[in-house]
């Protein structure tokens, strides 16, 4: 462990003392406010060793990161069904496409593209009666039972002017792959995606999915070893938009980011990690985030591959 | 490795008694007189122990498993420089989807589709001299020398009907992404694709992708950690055409199959897997080749996830 | 005249009395009430001859042909400035395709279908205080003062399923293309879509499309010729949808159809044509209105090419 | 006739004193080596007036324009069978597009796109022993037996850079749409794009598609006056690429460009009229002769619509 924490030190200071690059997401007021030069990483073996350094207990918009969690309490509970509407294939496309969807008659390559994760949000509006209790309750039970809350003015400023998620969400209901009103499902959608939390609050909830078999504090198994293996699976494949591939290459790892700067990372049985860094590189995902995964993984010979 | 043994016999046997689904390939007669129930499996450990059952040691045409051992001889001296000409993504497209080149302008996403293995096989045209001959000794160099060969018949055949690849091909050229004329980079693609090998050969064969640090016979090293790293993780996010997501879900490790039915897959540190089955599955992959792999790591709960 | 009377008459009856084919438009109930058999003809010469026959006299939806209308207005005020936001090239995709926007950067290829009229009403909505007036005023002068109508209950109607045009309509919004709120475009939208006009109205109304010089009866000028013979063109090579080649091709007029089965052409200098009749052939466009329009141009030699 | 001359002389005049832009085709030498600043108009009455400037008796390659009159050859044997294979609906897409192909199941969408053109000439293969001798007749038989010819420099030389090309023929015989060797149908198909032809050739060439029961020297008729109509529909909604619509709009008459300047467009009962200037504008079409004709119809009041 010693030896961990002295390379993200030295990792987190190299790529600190370097230039940073790319451009906070600013589409909404509540994101384009936040500090641009943000930096965290928090690191949790499966063992219960812990590592943070720099901002790492700032909660920050945690975006799409979300979606992981959703789609995993929506599988806890829908099972296989679930695949029947919505893929497990990568997109090749970027996140919000329509393109796909036109042609592949309303069923969403996966379920971490923006049309994917409405459709679980679906899901979710179906099976419970008050979804977003759920969802929290879930997050709490992962997370040692730390505070995690949305923003509300974050998830209302993204409904103002989110006009191409309720195109999606319309067009997904006129395709007949939503059950719910597409009003109702935005509000759920938006709200999960304005969660808030740390770098320590990801690297700690993750370890369920890094495990092979995780128990909570109360001794709960989370999802079943095989449930976890396929979200692992699907973020290796599907996590980063169309630069997942490009992440699987350099980095190696399951993991999914937010354009709120946040990426998490896992490896199987040996440990979680997060990093937050608002600049965004073109794709979308976070450019210090990036850099520093690849060279943890690759200083840690940890690339899964 | 006794219940290793054990359990593949058993799974063997398992999908041996079930119903035997799908279509062997047949737009080319020399594949077509396949004996469509033909089915081996071969393991190897990393430490070298081995385990071959049925047709392990009948050699069948690998075709685009080949793929991935030009990719390996390309990027060992091309090195990054070849990803100006060809991407890491998965296609989210058939394996042989002229639009995607059209709309990016001849880039073609990864080098395991064909339009990305034809600019593999151009790279090695323009490199080498006796390019076919630098393949097969590649081959032999990580296959302790055991015998490979190409088929001709299987080539010219391919060739002469395989319109498809053409019109890739001179798609390819006429968007500037291929320095020698289309004609010679098919024939050697062609060939290739006949490349014929058992399952053992294979499993033997791709032991350089499963060790962190391969030696051969001659205790050469094939390629750098970071590269074989590298070309997993393109297995991993794009060997399957559009069925790879699929894979990654169900099987968990990085594998390339072949429309000759065979399937390689293997487990980074631990092992490498060949299996043959001839008939495929509507997504062009085998399908007793498919069911092994899932069967296998959930139950050895090797699942890389 | 007479014999025009007479063919018209002839070839009603002949198609009368042949199978009727298609389906009515059933998205929405008040669509789906209509009777299937109700068929009318109505003709009008730029010299003022008219003729009709069957239920020429019936209201019934207008539905698309609006879109014709509320395009002459917007081009009479906003001039060739409104090419800048919507294209005239025929879209070679069914109507409303969301693909076509996503390549070309919200800019819809026409604006006959549904993206295009979109747009065009937010120049109306932009450019008037109340453009529903505006609209209905344009219709009455170009129509002898006749009542024309929208229907509230099919413009609610559509309202309530329409999710492929609210997904059209945020989807313009979120590419910068749409200058008002989306819900108020679509409203607009909607209700202009739900005019009612008989076959007799709708031949009289696009006479100032037809003739060369048009004056309504207050002596004023609708549109100026050139205008007016581009907004044929327009008609002539995207009327149809992913039929307007075909209808050149076999009709070989400008013309326009609508989901409630009405259809009007106009020849150049000589007459304009309504008909009606409410089973749709598989592209959408009445399957009666388009075998008595070829008929007829092709027994009257009035095939424009 | 007088007033056409003065008219035709007064808008040369003007646009040749005006800048005059874009590229002349250089993608193979022969085409490159044109002076740019040619210009020539040929105007040619259905009475049989004619009236000539410039460089109107100039041979130029005349490219694309040839693909009417193979299209007229082919329909006039083949009758309405062969649009079982090549559509009359405008693309949309660039001129060479495969997607197209790829979502349309090898069927291109109209016979003046480059696919499309290759099904014609693959069906002129199929019907007669001597193609090319029956094209050259039949362009003699509407041309007062004045010498055409093909370049075969210019074929040779297209062929020996034409990938794309290739890459269709090739794509289309994949999907079953071609009967014969795609290397066959290229050679017919580079040798027809070489045609020369004046200004004079193609507008007196044309006048068979634009009078409604036009005969030959020889008293014969050409093409039955609804085939004649139906090819004009087919230039009117595809005759300008992805520039058709635009054509429409602003000259309003059916026509047809080729890449090496040439216009050939025609007013039904009235005229036809060729222009030629080598300079392109960025759609492919001549910059001059897509000006000159727009000022032509807005002056002689000729727009078809």
């Amino acid at each position: 462990m010693d030896s961990v924490e002295q390379l993200i030190k030295e990792i987190y200071d190299d790529i600190k003392s370097q230039e940073n690059k790319g451009a906070v997401a600013d589409y909404i007021p509540e994101l384009a406010k936040v500090d641009p030069e943000r930096f965290g990483v928090h690191y949790t073996s499966i063992e219960g060793n812990e590592f943070g350094i720099g901002d790492y207990q700032t909660k920050f918009s945690i975006q799409s990161i979300a979606k992981v969690l959703s789609l995993s309490l929506a599988y806890k509970y829908e099972g296989d069904a679930m695949w029947d509407r919505v893929g497990v294939e990568p997109s090749g496309n970027p996140y919000n496409s329509l393109v796909q969807l036109e042609d592949e008659n309303g069923i969403p390559r996966n379920p971490l593209i923006n049309a994917g994760a409405i459709v679980v949000c679906d899901i979710l509006l179906s099976r419970f009666e008050h979804p977003l209790r759920e969802l929290l309750d879930f997050i709490k039970s992962i997370c040692d039972h730390e505070e995690v809350d949305y923003n509300l003015f974050v998830a209302r400023s993204e409904k103002s002017i989110g006009y191409r998620n309720v195109a999606l969400c319309n067009y997904l209901k006129s395709l007949d792959n939503l059950e719910n009103e597409p009003e109702d499902v935005l509000d759920f959608y938006f709200t999960m995606c304005s969660l808030e939390m740390s770098c320590q609050n990801l690297s700690r909830a993750f370890l369920f999915l890094a495990c092979d078999d995780f128990r909570n504090r109360e001794g709960k198994q989370i999802l079943p070893i095989m449930k976890a293996n396929r979200v692992n699976a699907i973020m290796q494949t599907c996590g980063f938009y169309d630069e997942s591939g490009e992440f699987s290459f350099r980095v190696g790892l399951p993991g999914k980011s937010g354009v709120g700067g946040g990426i998490i990372a896992l490896h199987p049985e040996k440990y979680s990690i997060a990093v937050w860094s608002p600049r965004l590189n073109e794709k979308g995902n976070s450019y210090r985030g990036m850099r520093f995964l690849e060279e943890f993984t690759s200083r840690t010979n940890s690339h899964l591959f």
